[in-house]
């Protein structure tokens, strides 16, 4: 691809209709958004597969905004570069998140927490502020903003760069929010793709104990080698609530079916933190308010990560030689490896490759 | 009574079974506490009526342990000072609080934040260390450890600082905790006798705005008068949700019975913070994590407060010369302003006067 690229060279693959999640999607053109001179455009070597894309897929938070193309942990090279781009040359290294575009003036923007900017736009079936349509990386190439394209780390392999984009800063920002570091005790709920990455960074953080929950002991032995120091099977053993209780200081949920809150709330010691980032389509359990009361817990969640945390994160992964489990599949696989998805094979995080 | 009190001097209000709460207290004698050289005793001039009395005395927080004395918000004059006391003297008047004793060695107590000390004694049936029960503040004389016995500040009427000792630092903690102050927006749910508390002190922290929130308008102008900059009544205006979606920093939810979370989080603008201090025999209601994920929001709970903030927040009634609705009865008409508080008829705090 050249720095000539026009319009007609973006090729991905495009969904038509909620079938696509289904492994549906049609290998195609698409028009991306209009080239603006604060835009870069990459040809993409890299997009991680999440959760999100296959929710957006089959219309799961609503309806989407077909034709759209999903994927939202690129990697790529930089092809073109608008003249009012200051911070980028052609060449570069670059990843997109799940983020595109904000106002840069609100109140979360003006503190650097632009995730919660109204004005957000997603990185695939949103909207610029022109109007125009916002398409992934399951694809050749991308073009967005050059304020939201963060160059990557040297040494950074790409297949390990691409997950961390919007699956990696998911987990990032809540353990950094809320102290994950030195004499702290970090439980991870589920053993998936952002549960993965909990476990790893949760150690990377230095925290003295890190503790994988999930359902099974199925992914025991993951999580150990993951670096987990502890393991709990919330389905196997009976006692597992009254033998663990007041032992964590943080839990990071990253599980979206219905769980036991009261009783994940009773792992919490005093000014305990549970973070959930799974966005289920029900609505949270009821709960008893006396443990929130009697041991000063809070509920919180979280959304994606800042840019800033995006590079802070980057470091930490590159600092560390953070060893994500990431299978590398082609780009031409794309449609199976939906179908894959879906029934839970990842070990923990596919990656398309061009 | 003199520095040679004896333990049969002690009479007060005893609760014998359950009616006690419906008016049924009986005067006589108790036994309180072996006295220690830690300890103190007062001549107890003034106790605060706090919603807790009443549920303990109805045993509504499961089976209480008769005979009790409530009453956990108690000013007098020291009569008596063990050998080991070092800050108090005869005649200083001191007031106690809901928590009368901690192990000062654990995580919470190192941190000053003995109220979630899990050796907590609570003021009235609960038990010392040694096994002796607790008793209260609707009595002529109090026992107890002077670490708990906190000096008031000179020209702060006592009337007023007997219910910031259990009502007035419940507010008062997460307030602070959670950063009221100049450029922030709170909202108080429930306009009694820690709602008001909550207005005042809102407004004595030069919050920016601060919302009264209550179903019906009914004690709209004692809200206003009381400080608040707005009121909103859910039961009388359908629109209330969405007129004030986004408009609130904090919120703090003094209310115990059953109530609509999900709406109440739409009022929270980014990295908002909802914090519960009633404690409903119900649990609370599920809602959706949708709002906690998208806008960053944290749902917590607090217990009253630590000594430190009870000091700091007296300094600043004094300061500020906090204008606490109070109506002071007779000691000898407790169980007469048991009845009234059952009907919702205190303005907005009872306190017993000796």
């Amino acid at each position: 691809m050249s720095s000539n690229t026009t319009s007609s060279d973006f090729k991905g693959w495009v969904a038509h209709d909620p079938s696509a999640a289904d492994g549906n999607m049609k290998w195609g053109s698409y028009e991306p958004k209009s080239f603006a001179e604060t835009d870069v455009e990459m040809e993409i070597t890299h997009c991680g597969v999440c959760g999100s894309d296959i929710h957006t897929l089959r219309s799961g938070w609503g309806p989407s905004d077909y034709p759209l193309v999903v994927g939202h942990e690129i990697i790529g090279k930089v092809t073109r570069v608008g003249k009012d781009v200051k911070d980028l040359k052609l060449g570069d290294r670059v990843g997109v998140g799940a983020q595109s575009g904000c106002c840069e003036s609100c109140g979360p923007c003006k503190i650097k927490q632009e995730s919660n900017c109204k004005a957000n736009t997603g990185t695939y079936n949103s909207k610029y502020p022109n109007g125009d349509k916002s398409f992934g990386g399951y694809a050749k190439s991308w073009r967005g903003p050059a304020a939201f394209a963060i160059p990557i780390p040297e040494d950074l392999p790409s297949e390990v760069a691409a997950p961390l984009m919007c699956g990696g800063v998911t987990v990032y920002n809540p353990l950094v929010s809320y102290g994950a570091g030195p004499g702290k005790r970090v439980g991870v709920v589920g053993v998936g793709g952002l549960g993965h990455f909990g476990i790893l960074f949760a150690k990377a953080l230095k925290c003295d104990k890190v503790v994988a929950i999930s359902r099974s002991s199925s992914k025991k032995a993951d999580a150990l080698e993951l670096g987990a120091d502890d393991f709990i099977a919330t389905g196997e053993d009976p006692e597992w609530m009254t033998k663990n209780a007041s032992s964590l200081d943080l839990i990071i949920s990253t599980i979206s079916g219905s769980f036991p809150l009261d009783q994940y709330l009773n792992l919490l010691d005093v000014n305990g933190t549970f973070v959930q980032l799974g966005a289920p389509e029900d609505a949270l359990p009821s709960f008893s308010p006396f443990s929130l009361i009697l041991r000063n817990l809070k509920i919180a969640g979280s959304l994606i990560g800042s840019r800033q945390q995006i590079r802070d994160m980057l470091e930490l992964a590159k600092k560390t030689d953070l060893k994500a489990w990431v299978q590398v599949r082609p780009m031409d696989e794309a449609n199976q490896v939906l179908i894959d998805f879906e029934k839970g094979l990842p070990r923990y995080r596919y990656v398309l490759k061009n």
